[in-house]
């Protein structure tokens, strides 16, 4: 019997130490390298040799400055800034690799439809069709006031932007260039058919448009969708435009929630459930054996900063969690957030907390030796429903050498991870059968 | 005595036949695979080998539609358009290069200052301070459709935004992060020193920002400015922020004025007017003897379009030339403008102005071996004051090559172009002595 197979990407952003605050401190991390082409050269090849289906970089164009109404904490600890863009590595990994592929983070709110859909068809064509994008629809305070909003748009406007949005960019993609539009016929001196090409006419609530889109059509035309919101209204978003959803969890019933939540979004928009790709975030550490890999988390662990990983949590949660005692237990936190937080983690005191939240953020961390490993992922998997996981790393790059070298080969061996690529787009490597979207998903529909 | 050595930059763009109109159809050109990271790879290393300074990447974020009101002739002649992303090509390039610099068209109106800052920014690292700016301040009417204006701003209004939109992008380059703000301090696990990095709040007539700059300093924090404006709005904000100046002209005597007022210019705002290194755009074809150059240049224009020619001359002029009878001479043709400019490219009837126009655009082309390039450049360097010249291209990749292997060894035999590419960033490598903007440069002043 044939295994179900998992996709696996590499959970990153450009900036030091993603998910795990103080690890670049480690004598074996690389993280602070992050502005050299090296690193990312390195980890493209890295992640390719161990078929890694792609990369996920976040972005946050914002600073974490709730905790103690500043960004210093952040700033000390590191903690998701200094950040760079994370279009500006894609060009450098795609140039080292043949199928490694990129789900990359692009804000809404940052770039108007037109000049944003040209960025995706042109890294699109430059990597021969492995981009994706993960749609974010809105950003912490501190980046709107990055582009001179006080604060950023409630919640429920933002996804009613981002729904017109998505019909811009996919008249864009789908519909402006007719598939035969560019002959390239050098004895008539014809490059384009200009009846092939259509003006998209856009006149809405928030965007407005009269424009051709500027590049011919790209490999897959519009880029892998991928999607993370959590919300109803941001389930509802994934269900009716994702093709992959990026979901957190501290647990894989957790997950199993979310997943089915999701799925049955996607059945409500006429879709086929299992055409939702679904990653699970999770922080693994492997070593040869169980006792190594308990022992490698506990000398990660103290290099771990605690108020790095409180500061992420504060912009998370919009709490300020400055003003807790590190000693003080569950019983002593005065707010009810805190202590619902406290108790879901676990965890007997905010410093416990803090502690363990610097090693791979919020998410599940799983350890142990390779066959360990296996045994938790498939059993994560079966329990879940995912379709794979967001691996965040810790210490970089052994995080990612030590998975490809030790993990992938018994993931392998028992039929659960790919032993090649497959050929053709990002889209064609996800199992979809062509690289461009199909009815009866809604950007399917400007297509001519 | 040492002779003064020119500098040379490729000209080219993220399309098909940038200058040239209809060159795509000759035989050997390549240039309709420029959406391949192959074709940008190649030219790279080619330029690379000839020593060039950097690669200029203009971009027009629109289309030219004004010739007979529509898109279609610029279509069918590909006539700057299908046009990609030129930000996606850098990452290529500079990734198989260790010494090429980039110009990089980005236009103000597209991108809040905050995040574009972020862009050079971390384009600028990856490069280890490779990077330069073209400031555009506008774009074409259709471009400014493609953002939902129905028109672009008017010029003055143009040049007032881009004066404040410099305002922020100094202040985030410059003030926001100190010198030695980065202490990577692992022992203290402290990444930054927050108190040497400062909020930059600015709330202008156009923009507004209250956020820190998300990068930290790269090598050359501000990247090396081009512009390339030549109305006296544009020669003033050249003489005040540009470093490098792209020109335009018929000839040398043409170049020989612009460069004396914008050396002016330079000079009314305090600056060394040597400090602007002045580039004039020229198309070169150079063959083994004068006599195969002639008839190269004869080949080439058998492939031209007239079509693509006059698109391209009405979106430059807001003309619509379409109405033109092409065996009309000067005096049946009606409009004074194009009277004048027939008159001032020496044309007699609209097609061989057209045909003219289809190789090299609207710039000088120079013919002939390698030592009468040599003669004609050195003299033309002479005559006009440049510092030196911006390579239009013809046929695609040889157009290069040929450049490369049979001028450039001519033009080093004189001692009139380097032997070996001066260290450091594109800065220092243009003659300025710190790899930073130095007072009185108006960006300086922001540093702290």
């Amino acid at each position: 019997m044939m295994r179900k197979k998992m996709y696996l990407c590499a959970f990153d952003m450009n900036c030091v130490g993603h998910q795990s605050q103080g690890l670049w401190r480690h004598p074996r991390d690389h993280s602070a390298e992050f502005n050299t082409m090296k690193y990312w050269q390195d980890l493209a090849r890295t992640l390719e040799r161990g078929l890694f289906d792609g990369i996920f970089l976040a972005d946050v164009t914002g600073v974490y400055d709730v905790f103690g109404g500043s960004p210093d904490a952040a700033l000390r600890a590191a903690t998701q800034v200094p950040t760079n863009d994370p279009f500006t590595i894609v060009p450098v990994m795609a140039s080292v690799t043949d199928n490694l592929c990129f789900g990359v983070t692009g804000s809404i709110p940052y770039e108007p439809p037109y000049s944003f859909a040209r960025k995706i068809s042109s890294l699109d064509h430059l990597t021969s069709g492995r981009i994706g994008w993960n749609i974010v629809t809105g950003y912490l305070d501190s980046a709107a006031k990055g582009i001179g909003q006080d604060k950023k748009d409630a919640h429920d406007t933002r996804y009613d932007i981002a729904h017109e949005y998505m019909q811009v960019v996919y008249a864009l993609w789908e519909q402006s260039w007719e598939d035969g539009a560019v002959l390239r016929d050098r004895a008539n001196g014809i490059f384009t058919d200009p009846n092939r090409v259509h003006r998209i006419d856009h006149d809405g609530k928030y965007f407005k448009l009269d424009a051709i889109h500027l590049c011919e059509p790209s490999p897959q035309r519009t880029p892998v969708l991928f999607q993370a919101g959590t919300s109803p209204k941001g389930q509802a978003f994934a269900g009716k435009h994702a093709e992959c959803v990026f979901i957190g969890g501290h647990n894989a019933e957790q997950h199993a929630r979310s997943v089915a939540r999701l799925r049955t979004q996607a059945k409500a928009h006429g879709r086929d459930p299992s055409d939702l790709k679904i990653f699970g975030a999770i922080t693994v550490i492997v070593a040869p054996t169980d006792r190594q890999a308990e022992e490698k988390l506990a000398d990660y662990k103290s290099y771990g900063l605690n108020e790095g990983a409180l500061a992420l949590l504060s912009g998370w949660t919009g709490m300020d969690l400055s003003e807790l005692e590190m000693d003080a237990t569950i019983e002593q936190v005065e707010s009810d957030a805190v202590q619902s937080a406290l108790s879901a983690h676990g965890s007997a005191t905010v410093r416990d907390w803090a502690e363990d939240l610097a090693v791979g953020g919020a998410g599940p961390i799983i350890t142990g030796s390779p066959e360990t490993i296996a045994n938790k992922l498939e059993q994560w998997l079966a329990v879940s429903g995912l379709d794979g996981f967001n691996l965040a790393y810790t210490v970089m790059p052994e995080s990612v050498e030590e998975f490809v070298d030790l993990a992938i080969p018994v993931l392998q061996e028992r039929g659960v991870f790919k032993g090649s690529y497959q050929a053709g787009t990002f889209r064609e490597k996800l199992g979809f059968k062509e690289p461009r979207l199909q009815a009866p998903h809604p950007g399917a529909g400007y297509r001519r």
